[in-house]
């Protein structure tokens, strides 16, 4: 899906919603487990009851290689039952030489037909490129992180004066463009990302950590949208375990809207 | 396995050779392309003809994964046919947020009994920690890494005087010990890896580079080797690729078995 689309989907359901399938099978509610592929059977029904209330789903890859094979099967049978109008994030933090950053850009990209994947830029340039060279897909680059270990080297102080996240995003910018390169940017303290708008006016942001981890949505869109939007907050936990019952997809489906209301709320404020 | 075994191991076989099994389909021979299982095919015949000459192998999982389930089912078959003195490396670049890296932590040592993982160390402790408080595992944190992105934050200096990788080395030696924690460094140039024994003299070190990526052995060996060995020398495409004929194996075994004869006059050298 390319930006323009993208761009057209968040106007048309009044959302940049991105809902995270951390489908944990220790998680998923107790009658589900007899199905014949629990996991796929309850992404099955939180898609159906909050699709129209999100714009992407993102799959964190862990959880489903913690099953084997049968959790790569999973995998591979959400992706194709997710409908074609949805942005479809492979959350799987990849990088690597660039021959092998080739073969993973083949797996999520080509194998498994996602729209972006998340990639870790420690190992630079030439560990990035291969994911960007992809037509019409999305490289998705890590660069300040909500979690607390953030704070180890992401956001140590280069000897230049820049943060080495600050860093990742000026050096990176160069690699691709707008049109297929986002950042995860935490959303944890929202004056950071007035900062990181201050670097890449343009690109659009992927931001966890609004929920389970502790960011405010509002907050958050008020310092990082654009004019065309540029965010997609992603929820997880708060979403699919909204309940651990029968009601589960209805209950996932309740706060996808309520978080969904809330952004409709944020995107005409800054039209 | 723990360090003890995997030191006699190294003294047994007078080899400190890890075997990178990048098993691309592209490349491996073409009669091969008939097995039921070409990857495993290949993997099953390199193992067989290499592994008096290496205490380790590695699997690159981006090979595998860009074959979708067909490629897990390969690797999971080709992790249960290494013999049980060989020392399992799942080479897949992980580490995500706690709960995340936790699932990836199961994914390899518990679903596939991998002995260790290599780890990508931008987010932190609380994405590496998980890999290392599993008992009588291994993580393989990237410090300083053989390719060109390297240079993009990898040697960047920071505030403090150091640069990023070396902070890496530092902070993180205290996150395990080294009995579960060992470094990935590029063997592209040995001073380096003198520099880095000055921060971790005990440290195992992970060393990809020599051959095809271009470090020479015995300069890596004189910089790095402690009085237990301490270096895993990984060497793939020159060893696996060394023939794309019949004769694959066979050459294998005998491009191995240079390396290892090497590797048992340096060992001898240091002793």
């Amino acid at each position: 899906m390319n930006r323009t689309k993208l761009i057209s989907q968040i106007k048309a359901k009044e959302s940049y919603l991105c809902i995270g399938l951390d489908s944990d099978i220790t998680k998923i509610p107790a009658h589900l487990l007899n199905a014949q592929d629990p996991i796929f059977e309850f992404n099955k029904q939180i898609i159906d009851a909050t699709e129209k209330y999100a714009v992407s789903y993102k799959i964190n890859t862990a959880f489903y290689e913690a099953l084997g094979t049968k959790g790569w099967e999973s995998l591979q049978k959400t992706i194709d039952y997710l409908p074609k109008d949805i942005f479809i994030i492979a959350d799987a933090k990849r990088g690597d030489i660039g021959n092998t950053s080739s073969q993973y850009a083949k797996a999520f990209f080509e194998n498994l037909n996602c729209d972006a994947v998340t990639v870790a830029p420690y190992m630079g340039e030439d560990s990035v490129k291969p994911f960007l060279e992809i037509k019409d897909k999305w490289t998705i680059l890590l660069a300040l992180t909500s979690n607390s270990g953030a704070q180890d080297f992401e956001m140590l102080e280069l000897k230049n004066g820049k943060k080495v996240y600050e860093e990742v995003l000026e050096k990176s910018q160069n690699w691709g463009t707008d049109e297929n390169l986002m950042y995860v940017v935490g959303a944890t303290k929202a004056e950071y990302i007035e900062n990181i708008r201050k670097i890449i006016p343009n690109h659009f942001l992927l931001v966890p950590g609004v929920g389970a981890q502790g960011g405010n949505l509002a907050e958050v869109s008020k310092a990082g949208m654009t004019k065309e939007c540029g965010l997609l907050i992603n929820s997880s936990r708060q979403i699919i375990y909204a309940s651990k019952d029968k009601d589960f997809a209805e209950m996932a489906a309740k706060k996808a809207q309520e978080i969904q209301q809330e952004m409709a709320i944020q995107l005409s404020v800054t039209k």
